[in-house]
């Protein structure tokens, strides 16, 4: 494939790999950093000490503060900043965009202010061409395995499948296989809400409740995150896959996870600020279960461990106490509730 | 409810605990042991040192080392043996059995010589009023975590909905959460087929891939089940459910797992017998690729993990080739392979 003129916005854990991937597929890639320290960092010693610790970047990753920069010029953006950031981010490169520029993005999240999904948002900042052909990016797919080559899937989908297959075509490699998906509401949907999830399998396992728990819990989760997803007009198949029980799965078990991390701290007695602070990086399982608490009011779905979660983060409720209710919780034939699916 | 006479013939890990909470749930429980000293051991101790080392076993289990004193007289037979004993086991119990008899099973896996579910083996072989009304057990249990009342769910299916509910009363609990579920073909495929991802997944830990590959291999050992299970006339929303998605990933993610330390042998190097021999108990996994490549013959299924594991374990295959084999395998557009399910 031609080598192509790409950037990343984002420098966390997981946008400092992807910088990286494009990097090692040959693409020139620039990098933008928040902070100006960490575009230095990056510039001077092809690390990212506080989100990748340990790992060497590509030497041909170049990083900048400058979202100009990082943008003018370039044919593939991939958005990797928080869901709270991306209206912000998009509004202020908008202008700087060419016409012909592809924009992908890696959010996990919905707008909380407005409930949207993170395509919409970018579809009303990007101009109207770019904005045709957004694409979204997810999987099981933690940051820290990425960057150390082991083998990894994740989908990319849009609405414009020549989009997808160009994202596709830019990222995949020998071991990250990119695959394409034509759902898009259902991808960004289970992306958002496993994050619900892992918080409450960190403070499942946290509590010692087990690994038989746990996978009820995953079990019931994906039930609840299909439930809302076929309300808000995705694919029920989409949550079967990899950017939904796969994802699932990856962020509930994982040591790596950053929201069963913050999960398992609240278990712990941490106050929600005091996780946050400990945590020292977005954990976006928080305004996640916000966000999904009003969605389920609005489409009137029942999301029995959202709910759960939003009166341990927001209400101060026994963590405790939240999942031995959630593990009372009647249901005398599993099937009835399934159904609901209606798969 | 009333408590009633009741027997578990099976004293491996999880009949043992299942004879224990029949035991805290009041009623009167024979466990049948096929070994002499597990029966002395089980009845002068109270232990099972072999199988649950470090448990106490409730006072009021006791156990026998005769299938007829076993069954002699009892309202609700549980059988918890493997899959490969449970047709000898059901004949030689047959005609010892009351005519009012409930009969359930916790046995994973298919009898190799017929390709037949456990179901389809009791019915042949029991009394046809006790055949009508068999049940299967399933979900996400190790019993290791059951025995310390850690919460658990599992579900209970039966074409008899009365004998479903039987034998939910007694085994439920606040700690045990009982379901029922209509779908026998399901719960029993997805018990069965899961403890290949399992080995599978031990395979792939063992030989350091990471929690993205595994995340990829349950995911896409769901579909390659539900896919069988569908050819088979099981319900796809079953796969879905605490026996498909659930014990799924209980299995694949817990150190707990028969069946994923197995497939992490394997990894070690150790050959199919010697794995057989460290193990030192039976591996329902190996049995059932087995069976299911077979199944996938009979019925024309795509199972890509079923076959590799069964070259791995019975065709000497390298077992890093065999997970590179399965990472490399080309899926353009996810969803054109999901859709094949069309849950």
């Amino acid at each position: 494939m031609t080598l192509q003129k790409t950037a990343v916005l984002g420098a966390g854990s997981w946008g400092t790999v992807l910088a990286s991937v494009l990097a090692e597929n040959g693409h020139d890639v620039m990098l933008w950093a928040r902070r100006e320290d960490a575009a230095v960092e990056i510039n001077l010693h092809r690390t990212n000490s506080k989100y990748l610790p340990g790992a060497k970047l590509p030497s041909a990753l170049c990083a900048t503060h400058s979202l100009v920069e990082a943008v003018t010029g370039r044919e593939f953006i991939l958005m990797v900043v928080p869901s709270q950031s991306v209206r912000e981010v998009a509004r202020e490169v908008a202008p700087h965009l060419s016409s012909e520029a592809l924009v992908t993005h890696a959010a996990k999240g919905f707008e909380l202010s407005s409930l949207k999904r993170i395509t919409e948002v970018l579809q009303e900042e990007l101009p109207s061409g770019v904005a045709n052909r957004v694409a979204v990016l997810s999987g099981p797919s933690h940051a820290e395995e990425v960057i150390c080559h082991s083998p990894t899937t994740v989908v990319v989908a849009s609405e414009n499948s020549e989009a997808a297959e160009r994202t596709q075509a830019l990222l995949n490699n020998s071991t990250l296989r990119v695959y394409t998906h034509p759902d898009v509401i259902g991808v960004e949907i289970g992306g958002s809400l496993k994050n619900i999830i892992a918080l409450g399998a960190g403070l499942s396992d946290g509590l010692g409740f087990g690994d038989n728990a746990k996978a009820a819990l995953i079990t019931r989760g994906l039930a609840e995150m299909a439930r809302l997803g076929m309300a808000m007009d995705a694919k029920p198949i989409t949550f079967a896959g990899l950017s939904g029980v796969g994802d699932l799965v990856a962020t509930c078990t994982s040591k790596h996870s950053r929201n069963w991390r913050a999960g398992n701290l609240l278990s712990q007695g941490y106050s929600l600020d005091e996780m946050l602070q400990q945590m020292g990086m977005v954990v976006e399982g928080v305004k996640t279960t916000q966000a999904a608490y009003r969605l389920a009011q609005k489409h009137g779905v029942e999301m029995p461990i959202t709910e759960e979660l939003s009166k341990v983060l927001f209400e101060g409720k026994d963590p405790r106490r939240a999942v031995e209710d959630l593990m009372a919780r009647d249901m005398t034939d599993e099937m009835e509730e399934m159904i609901k699916l209606s798969y």
